[in-house]
């Protein structure tokens, strides 16, 4: 099987990780996706598998020249729908970095360009594989906790340094859709419902000078069936935190409670004994598991129709926050 | 010093775990406040400190009769504004379960009646007095987290038996003024700034017959200065769960983040090797604090200004859920 690479920014690393479990998968050419980054980090992140990759200072002479089963996509967010829906009409299976599209106008575009294809499209929502988050899951899909009623998910991370297309809304997508992604699937994934309407809040005070970038925001989703959740994101997390993210949920069901934090999980319901941790066991790879997927070996805990909806949910969160108005989806 | 007591719904224990603080005070009258409830239950409340108290059928003609310094007010919520208004203008300092007024209407009588008075007014906000919920506080009033700029508020209560007050919105007042009230009262205490607005969400569903009892509440408010808060409560607090309540902050402060979890206190920051525990102490009671405060020993935590803050954005986030729309204060 042959994959192309666009970009080495954001989570490419799902691609190397989980390139050693399907070492049927080969490199054929990396692409910047921009002029603004190198192709020798690329090809240094990549190493030994991309050897003999050919390189591409355009992307989509890259997608036609070698017509590769399948592309990665992680370079300017901005450019990524557009990147998506050449793939697709040249029948190529994308995985993508998240947000896919920065705007409702590129989204409509792409899921236009999809529907009809035959390929497999995900986005890199690396937290479904999460074994705390996926145990949770599996749990509450197996009505642990009851019908659900209510989420609380948080996002916090540290600011450390960031490059300048983080400063702009252009470049960056905002806080919400690149921090917030995560748990806003995740509201998406454990709830079963639909999305109704949003209304959130974002500030960039205390940013650092980091221009437009977000800092904090908060969500309050409605979903069908009355089913609420918030979702928490901040740029806060001290330098001496243990940890990069500090990552959690709380899924409040009819019979009982759920929570991931520090990468554990927690239940209280009338057969656990108090407060009780479930054993985490997970050992699917989000990378290795879209190639599987495409194999017939395995299926994607995240395809095209997650995809569009969590983007979809993003943005509007994100429009809900600077128009200061709940939006209806 | 001489107290009346209207009602025993509540939290009249306050009082009597106050009382033991204050010897000085006697209790001179009793009064249900309501035909619904039972003086002998009053009377059994409050065993000994009661023995000499002479109980009144009206509660007015207690007040108007005994004229005690103090009243301290738990009976039916529809009636506690009203008799607030009763007591100062009969010059009595008052001591009132939350909330104080159960529309908006009744609220702004009540802020006109208090306006000139010189008597003492609070409600009985007892999480100020929890003791890690104030060594959080008092930290970050030392700016141990530098400016606070995000806040996340749970209160979780086991559903339990409730009598028929709690079904109907007239005598219950909501889940969120009624439990959701301590959470929206951190955020005003911890945050030291002005609401501006508010959205909300509330369901009822799965309450187990009770008619119109919210089970699962969220608020999102906006303070002065992009400060941003999410207030989650519910009902759905397992039988098995070893307290009643499970009550939780997180601030987040541009120097660092300070939770309380379980009665104990969190911190991290940039001074704190990772996240550290605080030592919790505090010895202040509210009731007898109220009563120090009167005799000028004391400065009490929460005041008359407090009350009525809390009071209308409990009550601006109950419209906002009611009427799915974004509230200004």
């Amino acid at each position: 099987m042959e994959l192309c690479i666009i970009g080495s920014r954001g989570h490419q690393s799902y691609v190397l990780d989980g390139l050693k479990d399907v070492p049927f998968v080969k490199i054929t050419g990396i692409s910047t996706g921009t002029e603004d980054d190198c192709v020798v980090e690329m090809k240094h992140i990549f190493g030994d598998r991309a050897q003999d990759a050919e390189v591409f200072s355009d992307y989509y002479s890259m997608l036609d020249t070698l017509k590769p089963d399948v592309v990665s996509i992680a370079g300017p967010l901005e450019k990524h729908s557009q990147m998506c829906i050449d793939a697709f009409e040249l029948g190529i299976h994308v995985f993508c970095e998240k947000p896919v599209a920065t705007n409702l106008k590129e989204l409509e575009k792409l899921k236009n360009a999809f529907a009809g294809t035959d390929v497999h499209f995900a986005s890199m929502m690396g937290m479904r594989y999460d074994p705390a988050f996926y145990t949770a899951w599996c749990s509450v899909m197996d009505g642990i906790i009851g019908e659900v009623r209510l989420i609380n998910a948080q996002k916090s991370y540290k600011l450390g340094h960031r490059p300048n297309n983080y400063s702009k809304h252009e470049t960056y997508g905002g806080t919400i859709p690149w921090v917030g992604s995560h748990a806003i699937d995740w509201v998406h994934w454990f709830s079963c419902e639909s999305f109704q309407t949003v209304y959130a809040a974002h500030s960039s005070k205390h940013n650092c000078g980091l221009g437009e970038l977000e800092m904090t925001a908060l969500c309050l989703f409605s979903l069908t069936n009355d089913i609420f959740a918030s979702v928490s994101m901040d740029y806060f997390r001290p330098d001496s935190a243990s940890t990069h993210g500090d990552d959690r949920i709380r899924i409040v069901g009819t019979r009982g409670i759920i929570e991931v934090n520090k990468g554990k999980v927690f239940l209280i319901n009338n057969n656990a004994n108090g407060r009780t941790g479930l054993k985490v066991v997970f050992d699917r790879q989000i990378f290795s598991d879209f190639i599987e997927h495409i194999n017939g070996n395995s299926v994607s805990l995240i395809d095209a129709e997650d995809t569009f909806i969590v983007t979809e949910a993003c943005l509007l969160a994100r429009q809900s926050a600077d128009e200061e108005r709940v939006i209806a989806f």
